[in-house]
């Protein structure tokens, strides 16, 4: 499937034809970049995924209303500030931060997704982000990617950014993203804050269908803490402005756009949780031989979520009794005489009998590493699923006791 | 309702008449006492609740068995290895567990309960267990109790005892209790190890209710990191030494015995909170106004085991945006709009209005105590539940970051 695209590097959200973007410091946070945006030369196609979180927050209610019209010309993020429950003057700031960022660009508001991050309960301090709109829009350029995916970002030690590439028909089409987020991380329906953009040409309900196939194969599939998001976004733009036929289900071309989509997200997920709060090592949790698809995803959150297992991940103590555990509580159907546990090629647990002395030092080896892959057979059915999880860390516990303050 | 019973202080499952106990070092752990012994004179009545965790440790198995024949006469706990996930062979340890102490004692295996706590996925050290549950007779004495609540501590720094007394009809009747657990708290059914013993007769099937009722409002009430273990135990011996008629449901006694067990497991579950891995505050969550039974408990527990949540708790951060955030991603029927949260009695979010700077300087005063309630109206319904938590701090990380090494 890698052989229908390549990578291209660096790649970020402006490398597909027609889009321009910026990152700015409006003053939101202090002295870092924290407005970015993101313009398409005409209005492009839109997929969204928002928030399954019953809270949402003022963008995310604004951006489901503007979804629904299919269409998108700019995005305006800040960062420092969720406009998350703050009633209805904060729904009115989202509001006014679309007319004014429209109005910038001489286009209608309709077209404009806003989107917010960083502490929970705050108004928006509405006149640093009129005029950070305002050096937004003058800063904008072809290759504003970098800039816009560094100034999206709250406790993220890293920008993430990534671009991918494949041919239709003769042309080449890109699709870019960005994506930002290290804490308050257990997507469910979408995740943090990610922008994609193509310059394909898919029709809104097409590219919707694409869209969440991808997010339920990777942003659906990570956690750092377990804590869902108010303000969980992915947004796709698609413009057409690689001049190529649109794509449709039926196209030759769909498998592949489907194809490198798929990747993309996935790759930008993962950089998620290498960049967790504190997180010092990536694992991977598989489970597979359960009674069903519910119980497979089930059981691997619990294992990932599993305060205990990340926490014997940090100090790399082979402690694998904690994944059974986990596997027990999770609601999924499991009976402790089948199941067999490894990571990555060690077995620790094989139908009731335990590891012996060799394998729990082999087993300690594997945990040293900066990254691993839990793999837990059921063995009561055909279903498997798979979760992205980091460590939890002394730091993950320092940079939350002390976040608003 | 206290005015009904009165405290006992020190209190330990000894206080009761007609039980002896001891705690001895059988060689488990490295020099420390590692297992305990409970008799009862003549068989009592019992009552047991166990994890409802679907991978069960080998003496929770037997003890579900045994439990059905209502009578227990011993219980013999260890600590350092928890005898989960160890297969047949683990199975047949904990039987030979029964019988040793059975054959030491003279009475059948059947009145035998065993526990074991500690590390998952380790064999018993069987020649060590037997040469300990002959010490451990050999010690029995009618103040050993306090002995035994040590000998069953794991990561626990204090222990954690307690008994009560109430009258019926002239004769004073006692309940005495000991309990351990610090970690791998998150009980649905039943928690960690609690042994509570009682003078009063009373039916099994009687005392199986007032347990169930009591757990339910205190120990099932509780987490220190959401992960459930494998090894939960709770146990209610009754053996009618005070020489009282048998309470029954329609004795007048009867609420007096069940508001003292209610009090005395509410009492013991709390110090398990307070002395969680790590913990520094001790924290309540309340919830009311919610739609039904189930979504206030689903909210609480969703607060109480939220990362970000418990990191703030630690670091005094006044960051209540997340207690909002755990709610709505809860599953529990939620509207912003209607939401009303209070620390102690600091309102902080008033249906879409936010606190102003004032109210966070009390909030973030609150915050500094080592025990404060988090309240929270949904203003839905009429339903209402409180969980009891503590908050996560660096110790958490370094208890749990090389537990077994």
């Amino acid at each position: 499937m890698n052989s229908d695209f390549s990578w291209l590097k660096p790649g970020t959200c402006t490398s597909p034809l027609g889009y321009r973007a910026s990152g700015v410091a409006a003053g939101i946070k202090a002295a870092q970049a924290d407005m970015a945006m993101l313009v398409s030369d005409s209005p492009a196609s839109l997929a969204g995924l928002f928030t399954s979180n019953r809270v949402a927050a003022a963008p995310v209610q604004l951006g489901r209303r503007h979804l629904a019209g299919g269409q998108v010309q700019a995005v305006v993020v800040n960062s420092g500030c969720a406009n998350a429950c703050t009633g209805p003057e904060g729904y009115a700031d989202a509001v006014e931060m679309a007319r004014l960022a429209a109005a910038r660009l001489g286009i209608a508001s309709e077209l404009v997704q806003v989107s917010s991050t960083g502490v929970i309960g705050r108004r928006l301090p509405m006149e640093r982000i009129a005029a950070g709109i305002d050096l937004a829009a003058a800063a904008l350029a072809r290759q504003g990617g970098d800039s816009a995916a560094k100034a999206i970002m709250t406790t993220d030690t890293v920008d993430k950014q990534g671009a991918v590439q494949f041919e239709q028909d003769g042309t080449t089409i890109t699709i870019g993203g960005m994506c930002k987020g290290a804490g308050m991380i257990s997507p469910n329906m979408a995740t943090m804050l990610a922008y994609l953009t193509t310059d394909a040409a898919i029709a809104p309900a097409d590219l919707q269908a694409a869209l969440a196939s991808a997010v339920n194969k990777s942003f659906n599939r990570i956690t750092v803490d377990g804590d869902q998001s108010t303000n969980d976004t992915v947004l796709l733009l698609a413009n057409g402005a690689a001049g190529a036929a649109a794509i449709t289900p039926a196209s030759p071309a769909w498998p592949r756009f489907c194809a490198a989509l798929d990747a993309l997200c996935l790759e930008l997920a993962q950089k998620i949780v290498r960049d967790g709060e504190g997180a010092t090592k990536f694992v991977t949790v598989s489970v597979s031989g359960a009674a069903d698809a519910a119980d497979a995803l089930t059981c691997a959150r619990a294992i990932a979520n599993s305060p205990l297992f990340k926490t014997a991940c940090f100090g790399g103590d082979p402690n694998w009794g904690r994944v059974i555990a986990a596997a027990g509580y999770s609601g999924a159907a499991v009976d402790a005489q089948r199941v067999q546990i490894y990571f990555d090629d060690v077995c620790v647990y094989d139908r009731g009998q335990i590891a012996d002395a060799a394998a729990r030092a082999r087993l300690a080896a594997v945990m040293q590493q900066t990254s691993f892959t839990v793999s837990i057979n059921l063995n009561l059915g055909p279903a498997a699923d798979t979760v992205y999880t980091c460590d939890f860390s002394y730091d993950y516990i320092k940079i939350n006791g002390d976040y608003t303050t």
